[in-house]
């Protein structure tokens, strides 16, 4: 088992570096490529690519692979039992895909973010229409080939992000949600409480956002020697190795909470990544963590802490600094309020965090349609236009407000759900910190390290060992609900809007 | 012939997509890589060019090139038989390096920047010795293997930079040069003229720097869908691709004209790269063009376009725009007499038009001295100091502004003379070009389209066709003579000094 192990390891060092290089080439190409570079740059990405596919296909490899697999229970480190199953696994997916369907996904990939790019800028969906179909069908196309396919395409990709959790458990879990959250909201836009939002479009400029998301990232933890931030049209963050984590923010001249909290979110990731126990870089299977969980984190740091009383306490004295003309006649109790107002909005990334949920379940509704053929990619525009109405009472004016805003469909679908998954899991989570902790206390206190050395422990240690469902048992010890969420919803935002 | 093209193409297609990835990292370590991450960037970048370097070294593609080199007369177009010639060279070059070596060396560049960096931050240069030493041991390793090598290890680094100028040349260039320019030197250190330069140290912020610097690269014609421009420690040109050339500066907030000359001259660089013949990149011989070719273009546009009297017309009322504080008080022919002020200083990006050639003379007889044993890495602080003494009259007070200021020794040694014999030619080819156009109208009315489109057609089309001996023939009819730059330099400075 050793020597197969070490054969292994040295083909994924490869395959590690070959990634390596796609991940600063993407990297590259959201900060700072020019429009007309990047073309070239996807194709050079997609050759790596290409490489490291094929490096994972070969006989030998895979061979190796299904006989440690086999041999699983044998293995007496978790990691090595860990890094087995993940590689058997992506053997079952990648199986039947030939390096030229690879090279062929990767090449549409490429083109659609550019296209992508494009038409957001010109708000015009039509410019990105025939790249989405051709990742409609390449995902339609990719999941049947899978061996082992689940029988809906796309339940197969929202295994990819959060394995376990498909069709069947979300419609479950989403319907709850609309069944508590649908009547509170009319409570709240009924209610007489009025929150002053004035100041929050107050005009500032770049460098004052700049400094306010250093300081945060600096409260929160982060770590400026093992990683950086940056600029993008997108905020990301990318994990690219052990030492090297990076966050990106966008500066909005008319909305400077949005890279404040941007900026938290983010930063949740980057903690997630930096403070991941060293082996998960060593035994090259940091992808078992899966996106529901980096969600729970971001949002956990974004929400749970960024939104609280508490935090607003910390920070405000600085934001008052910072930004002073804009906070001048404004008390922390107002900024706190402004920053919770439960407001409809066209712009997912800038909701509110009552009405976000609402953003995830369209995104849901409509990528199930998109995947069963119910919806064709040429009505898209509408449909989205529609459920913005049917959810949130309002209605895009253009694409780049509506179906064109996010990034995730360049690189195909499956992931939106994540955020909402992600939120159920933190509220589980905190619930169980606080019976360790006053988070309260801490947060006020700025004492992050506490609070994060418990996340260290409870959340990210496990999550390169276990499935999502087992993960959550070992934090909590219970499964999956929505419940502690929305408890913690209607009682946040009763409060709020006194009702 | 034309099978054996396409094979060789095919192959070079494979070797431009590794080094395309490598200059991405590259990039990407000098403007945002968090310190931490530096390390494994730099194995990344080893592994990727030595997977390049294991293409051009296979026995087929090396059988393929000579064979193509044999028949290099039946070749009927102009960069086929460029690209034969220069892989014959190469192929001399690489013919008894191993790829374990090739990997060595790359690993022993990257780190020797990762230790520069912090050397110079810590003003300590015994941090970097190890590995400039390693970089000197690996020169004259390397140089001893090449089939065809030169006698003297230096001429064959300097051949690397300028084909055709060893030592022997440019000893001769630079013994006029010092005979001509050292009275001069003294002579205008004796005058009696006073210029004004109280306001050039005036504090400014980046983001005035930075909107300068846009304005410039647009005023000289930059593409900006084609190319972009960020901060790094060192400025540099990148030119990435057809559609991708970067330019990079930095920001001293009490020198504000640092970064104003330092983008027209790396705008130089980038207008050589955006605008020659698009077979250069199909061609893959991009490389042809010489270090002495390129600053010759990059010093044309910082210099003798830059620091003449028709450019400080053309942008200062920008500048008092943007610098309104810091230029207020300061009329236009002061501000062209202190953009030319002759002020022996310690650092050579920041060291006046005159004053320049003997930082590199400095720098060639160190690089002479050291890779013929005569200057024991060790004591090369010291060295330097002893230098800038001698031709300048002053001495460092530390490595940072000594021997660590620049960043050209992390890769070895031979670049510096490409930046006099650069000024030798522009010297030459603005002759010429002041023949066909009236220069000093064109600027000043910031008609750079036809000063662009001259420097396309007689400098920049041929360059990769060329060594640079032909290619300074076909330009001016001459060949190279440091006369009209001497002959330059003291009617322009004789003028300003009213010597």
């Amino acid at each position: 088992m050793k020597e197969l192990l070490k054969d292994i390891y040295a083909v994924l060092e490869d395959v590690e570096s070959y990634l390596h290089a796609c991940s600063i080439i993407s990297f590259d190409q959201q900060t700072v490529c020019p429009p007309d570079g990047m073309e070239q740059q996807g194709e050079v990405q997609a050759f790596l690519e290409n490489k490291a596919f094929c490096l994972l296909k070969e006989e030998e490899f895979t061979r190796n692979t299904e006989k440690l697999y086999a041999g699983l229970d044998d293995l007496d480190n978790a990691y090595d039992r860990s890094l087995a199953l993940m590689l058997h696994r992506t053997y079952l997916k990648k199986k039947n895909i030939t390096p030229e369907m690879d090279k062929e996904f990767s090449l549409i990939i490429n083109k659609a973010f550019v296209k992508w790019l494009e038409a957001k800028e010109k708000a015009d969906f039509s410019i990105f229409e025939p790249s989405l179909s051709a990742i409609r069908e390449m995902s339609v196309k990719e999941t049947a080939l899978r061996e082992e396919s689940l029988p809906l395409a796309y339940d197969n990709l929202l295994y990819d992000y959060e394995y376990g959790l498909g069709t069947k458990e979300l419609d479950a879990c989403f319907s709850i949600c609309r069944e508590r959250l649908v009547p509170l909201l009319q409570k709240i836009q009924n209610s007489p409480k009025k929150i002053r939002t004035d100041f929050l479009t107050r005009p500032v400029t770049d460098e004052q956002q700049k400094e306010m998301a250093r300081y945060l990232l600096d409260v929160i933890g982060f770590d400026f020697r093992r990683g950086t931030f940056s600029t993008s049209e997108h905020p990301f963050t990318d994990g690219l190795g052990e030492n090297d984590v990076r966050v990106t923010t966008n500066y909005d001249p008319n909305l400077f909470c949005s890279s404040i909290f941007s900026i938290v979110h983010e930063g949740g990731h980057a903690l997630f990544e930096l403070l991941q126990p060293k082996e998960n870089f060593a035994h090259h299977i940091s992808t078992r963590k899966t996106m529901g969980m980096h969600e729970s984190v971001s949002r956990f740091y974004e929400n749970r802490i960024g939104r609280s009383r508490a935090f607003i306490h910390l920070i405000f004295g600085k934001a008052k600094e910072i930004f002073a003309d804009v906070l001048s006649d404004v008390t922390e109790n107002e900024f706190y309020e402004a920053v919770n107002v439960v407001a409809p909005s066209l712009i997912r990334t800038d909701a509110d965090e009552f009405t976000y949920i609402f953003h995830i379940m369209i995104r849901y509704e409509l990528e199930k349609m998109i995947l069963s053929g119910e919806a064709p990619i040429h009505d898209l525009p509408s449909l989205w236009n529609d459920k913005y109405e049917e959810y949130l009472g309002i209605r895009p004016s253009n694409d780049r407000e509506g179906v064109l805003q996010d990034v995730h469909w360049t690189s195909g679908f499956g992931y939106f759900p994540s955020y909402a998954i992600g939120n159920m899991y933190n509220a589980m989570y905190f619930n169980r910190m606080q019976e360790d902790l006053d988070v309260d206390q801490k947060v006020a206190s700025g004492d992050f390290a506490s609070i994060n050395a418990w996340m260290a422990e409870h959340v990210f240690k496990k999550a390169d060992l276990l499935d999502p469902a087992e993960w959550i048992q070992d934090i909590t010890g219970r499964s999956l609900t929505p419940d502690d969420f929305l408890d913690y919803l209607e009682k946040k935002y009763s409060e709020i809007y006194e009702l």
